[in-house]
């Protein structure tokens, strides 16, 4: 039997999921719900969506499950009104970046929490909106399921059956250490190649700076082409973690500054030298193996 | 009639430099100096250099043109050696990324500037090593020459043919512009990735942390991966430049944090959309361009 999901969100995220799941086959009829109705034509034009409602009711009636791809800021708010408007049997799910946030706006306005799935794709390009979207992006992703112990066995198998279908890989973390864990690995990236390129926005001269910072600079801030609301729902969202993780960083910021003051070659190379081995050894061998 | 040139440091600057001019069909013999023998011994096998002595008066006897492609802080004790045993028509060059320092150990060691043409190739890749040099390296990339008053028009000629025949668009800057433009746009990028790495290989469970750093990650510290010991000597060799740009960089930062912690959304969604704008128009058109 025909299965509907719901997409809000049609998105990179939202809209790569659907791809992906019409790639594989999956015999689902998708609708898409957003807040501009041009971004759902778009999608329903792109194949991504077979219809569409900006009514919530009208979107998620009659659907099996809910896949919420908003940025992490609006769930509150999603959840609230999804509440009162989704069939009792209906699986929700999220593919939010921030997990304990939504756990709680989940606790707070979903009501049972049976039929809720917290999950995040660890995937993405530094393109977002309804363009964005492409069939194979999740293809060997990780997958990172956050359970509480609330989501029944049958919920939490069928996300993981649609996400397996859309190639990636699932795992499972605890919502605490999942926070942690991307506040260090993704979030801190992404700040500080926001905070670089906004630093050279600030400085003397910048259009000639400018012209310079292309090659490697581009590449290294790749990821400040980022979509400014969802990253600023995350830093509100995972406040605490992503904290932390800047005030560790300051420290090593602090301590080479200090070693450059001091003319400490030996600290200073040092420094380099762990980096340098734990990227060649830790990280890009990662990246390879999977 | 053949020309001799001998590259001094036969890693990715310096073996890129003679693979590209041999592409280009230039009539040199390429002869290598080096601490290291048995990367002589490679170059020679690898087709960079014609012939190698470890003896410097010996690799640079008959030469026409001396390529220092060293870090930057073996300078000042190559041109004190060079200055005995080049002869007196021999231009010297260099390819370091900080000029004022290179400029000032020319000074205090060359004697005559008269042939010395400090200049700096904006190319690279985080390899490095003499298996890292390729011919097209300099392929459609700038080199940005920092002439100097004591320079004479010929040796700066010569200089400019041998870097367009690899392919290389040569600009000209002051030194003390070039060392502000290049701590902002590549040392301060490069002293970030190594900093975040080191981050997290200093924060707890970092085996499991790592297994997460893949993808955005692993591209954003690409330049992580780059020679310890040439960042060293950059960051020695450039400190005054570099402190400014760290400073900066640390005000974003603070300004960052304070406006995560007072749950400024407004402040935070705008420093990303001054990012992502300067970004997605200044930088990323840039690369496309050119």
């Amino acid at each position: 039997m025909t299965e509907q999901i719901t997409i809000i969100g049609v998105g990179l995220i939202g809209g790569s999921f659907a791809l992906a799941l019409k790639q594989a086959g999956a015999d689902v009829r998708f609708v898409g719900y957003g807040r501009h109705e041009d971004n759902l034509i778009r999608a329903v034009e792109r194949g991504i969506v077979d219809t569409y409602s900006t009514d919530l009711a009208d979107a998620v009636g009659g659907s099996d499950l809910v896949l919420v791809a908003a940025p992490v800021g609006a769930n509150a708010v999603l959840f609230e009104q999804l509440a009162s408007v989704v069939s009792p049997n209906c699986v929700i799910t999220d593919a939010g970046s921030v997990k304990q946030s939504v756990i709680k706006a989940a606790r707070q306005y979903l009501g049972s929490l049976e039929n809720f799935v917290p999950a995040h794709p660890i995937a993405g390009t530094e393109h977002s909106g309804v363009e964005a979207g492409f069939a194979s992006l999740y293809q060997g992703k990780r997958l990172i399921l956050t359970p509480i112990p609330e989501t029944s066995k049958e919920a939490q198998a069928k996300v993981v059956s649609l996400w397996q279908m859309t190639g990636a890989l699932v795992e499972t973390m605890t919502p605490e250490r999942h926070d942690k864990v991307f506040a260090a690995t993704s979030h801190l990236p992404h700040l500080l190649a926001f905070t670089l390129v906004e630093t050279l926005f600030r400085m003397e001269q910048k259009e000639e700076l400018l012209r310079y910072a292309s090659g490697g600079f581009s590449d290294f801030t790749r990821i400040a082409s980022s979509d400014p609301v969802m990253w600023k729902d995350i830093c509100l969202h995972n406040r605490d973690s992503i904290l932390d993780a800047i005030s560790s960083l300051e420290y090593g910021l602090s301590a080479l500054t200090a070693a450059i003051e001091q003319g400490d070659d030996v600290a200073i190379e040092h420094m380099f030298r762990v980096a340098k081995q734990t990227r060649d050894e830790k990280i890009l061998s990662k990246v390879n193996v999977e």
